[in-house]
């Protein structure tokens, strides 16, 4: 039985993981479990896995429930530093489903205790990722892509010669918006925005699906996670995401990877890998779905795509900010202070106020992600007196 | 330098292998060649390869051939037998690419002394795929499938284990007359069944695709070659012939693989595994192609493909009447002297009169083989009678 931590348990990644871990009954032990601030799903969390350790991000949320629970755990773990300190704890596996840069630094600690990681959250492979592979190389830890694209193109470029891979194509929904004119882009709202049309998934994810930044993030991440040139990487619309990946390889042969969306199957395929569980599954039917479209992205209208790779080429500490900048901007959307299209303005001129740093060490992506928040809350703050 | 026989050096596969040889150049030696009897064809591939041997299937050509090469070759094998001697040389490789039956006792005698095989002819596992696999498991032989579909199957499944494998899906083009009225189809010239839509082919294959026999011959040989059970096995029509396979794994997810309708690539693949080598090739351009449909076979309009799982699943000598009823059909549609529906209507009326054996030996194959052949041109005389 492998042990098991959880760390965003009690969102759509991590309420997807534990159902995985319980259709997996006696292979995987839960033993440590963390939330933000949703003490009422984490209770019944804690009541259905009972884990050794529970973190909780939120300071007060948490000591009222480190008081409430005396006795009945091994430990429970108060604040970001809790969060670090869970992360930190030795397991077989960690899987990262904390949204965010709030994930980068419990991934960095799961990393250097030599905990194997299943990695939800890319943000931190946009801020740090060739740090983060690096390190993992060091300490011999394994990442395993969680996301549906990146999981694809595991299976697709396993045991493969960097040289023989001609090209990698991430496939994009192309999110609810893809087909609206410029004009009316201005005016969605952010209840509009968070109905993707074909994942149930997180809000910050939904938005960044929206705007296509989340294409332009997997990118990235991709970059780092399997050690590709910029140019070999691609981005293709097909609104039925029912291809996740295609890898083209040298000798002209294409490799897809097709499933329906379903976070379920790439977390099962992970936690379980290099076998492949038989499950409960809806198989596709091609027949049914009968045709399957693809398109280029429309940069014009949706430019964060082109922000992406402009920051990862880039390097050096732009893609901190871009992703600093983004998630500041996106809060905003869902708060209804700026509209859909300032998202990726916002990001926008963040990024070209910005004098990116190179050969860079930790404290400079810190202060590039501290520097750009501020930056963005004033751009946005500046919308707002101008909209009053 | 690996060294290889091509047999069928004169048909479409064998001209691509040649081909694909002189791209890889240095990497293979032609030792030897065969053909039935395009000596023109033959002459000059002995000019530009120089092989150690060559057989030639047509006994008066061969004799010919043999007395004009004098002391040219090491060996000029004449006769149906002739090409059984090339198939026992020794090498690397044999490509197997003589059609239909006539490519099974040399593919026998290319296992037999221990020939690894890249196997483009399907008819040999038709007849008798489980005698085939076995012998060369015994000699621990290895059969690559040259096919592209089953080239596809064979890179999705590589170190899967079998009950891993939930579906294996083979797509076919449909053929130039998918769309056709039930009645138009007795209208069709041989000379229109051999443009096909999409798969430029020798004359027989051509045909097969056209009735949708070729499928049905590839689901046997995918039962043979991938060891997988009948109800694992399905077709789905693919016009676009982009993917050639679709397998589909017991945790919800499904490897496709993709490439453009070139022999030349499976050809590659095979000769060059497990590497992928580096070749001029067309990438595939999904955002040209747009869009990818499926369908349903119809199987009331094309009864091929029922016939031949019904052939699979009954076994024993079935599958070669199948087979043997199918190539006599085909040879008098491409002479006009029977209908296009009349080729499997003469099929299906000798496997209706043929009592199947069961646990039997490689003499009941040929009786059955000889048998079919001979019920298949009586009815064919009888439809001629009736037409007059």
């Amino acid at each position: 039985m492998k042990e098991i931590t959880i760390l965003g348990s009690t969102g759509s990644i991590g309420k997807n993981t534990l159902e995985v871990v319980s259709q997996l009954h006696n292979q995987f032990r839960v033993v440590g479990l963390s939330a933000r601030g949703n003490i009422e799903l984490l209770k019944q969390q804690v009541d259905k896995f009972h884990p050794k350790w529970v973190a909780i991000a939120d300071e007060e949320k948490g000591e009222d429930f480190k008081k409430n629970s005396k006795g009945l755990l091994e430990g429970v773990f108060v604040g970001e530093e809790g969060i670090r300190k869970l992360a930190g704890e030795k397991v077989d596996f960690v899987v990262m489903a904390i949204v965010g840069s709030a994930g980068l630094r419990p991934t960095l600690e799961a990393i250097r205790v030599g905990n194997d990681i299943a990695l939800a959250n890319k943000e931190v492979l946009v801020i740090a990722g060739r740090e983060i592979m690096e390190e993992a190389q060091k300490r011999n830890v394994k990442i395993f892509p969680l996301d549906s694209e990146h999981c694809a193109i595991f299976q697709s470029i396993e045991n493969v010669k960097r040289e023989e891979i001609h090209k990698v194509i991430l496939t994009a929904s192309g999110g609810p918006f893809y087909n609206y004119d410029v004009e009316k882009l201005s005016s969605i709202k952010a209840k509009d925005a968070l109905c993707h049309p074909v994942w149930k998934m997180g809000e910050k994810i939904t938005i960044d699906s929206a705007t296509l930044m989340n294409k332009g993030f997997e990118v990235i991440a991709a970059r780092w996670l399997f050690n590709l040139d910029w140019d070999k990487i691609e981005v293709v619309i097909h609104p039925q995401a029912i291809i996740h990946s295609l890898v083209e390889f040298v000798d002209g042969i294409t490799v897809a990877i097709l499933a329906h969306p379903d976070m379920k199957i790439p977390i099962k395929y992970v936690l379980t890998y290099p076998k492949r569980m038989k499950g409960e599954f809806k198989p596709i039917d091609l027949k049914g779905i009968s045709q399957l479209t693809f398109f280029n992205p429309d940069e014009e209208k949706f430019p964060s795509l082109r922000l992406a790779y402009t920051a990862g080429k880039t390097g050096g500490t732009l893609p901190a900010v871009l992703n600093a900048s983004n998630e500041i901007a996106v809060e905003a959307f869902l708060k209804d202070k700026i509209s859909f299209p300032q998202i990726w303005q916002v990001t926008e001129s963040v990024m070209n106020k910005h004098k990116p740093k190179f050969n860079h060490g930790w404290e400079d992506i810190w202060e590039a992600d501290r520097w750009a928040r501020k930056e963005a809350n004033s751009i946005i703050e500046n919308y707002e007196t101008r909209m009053d």
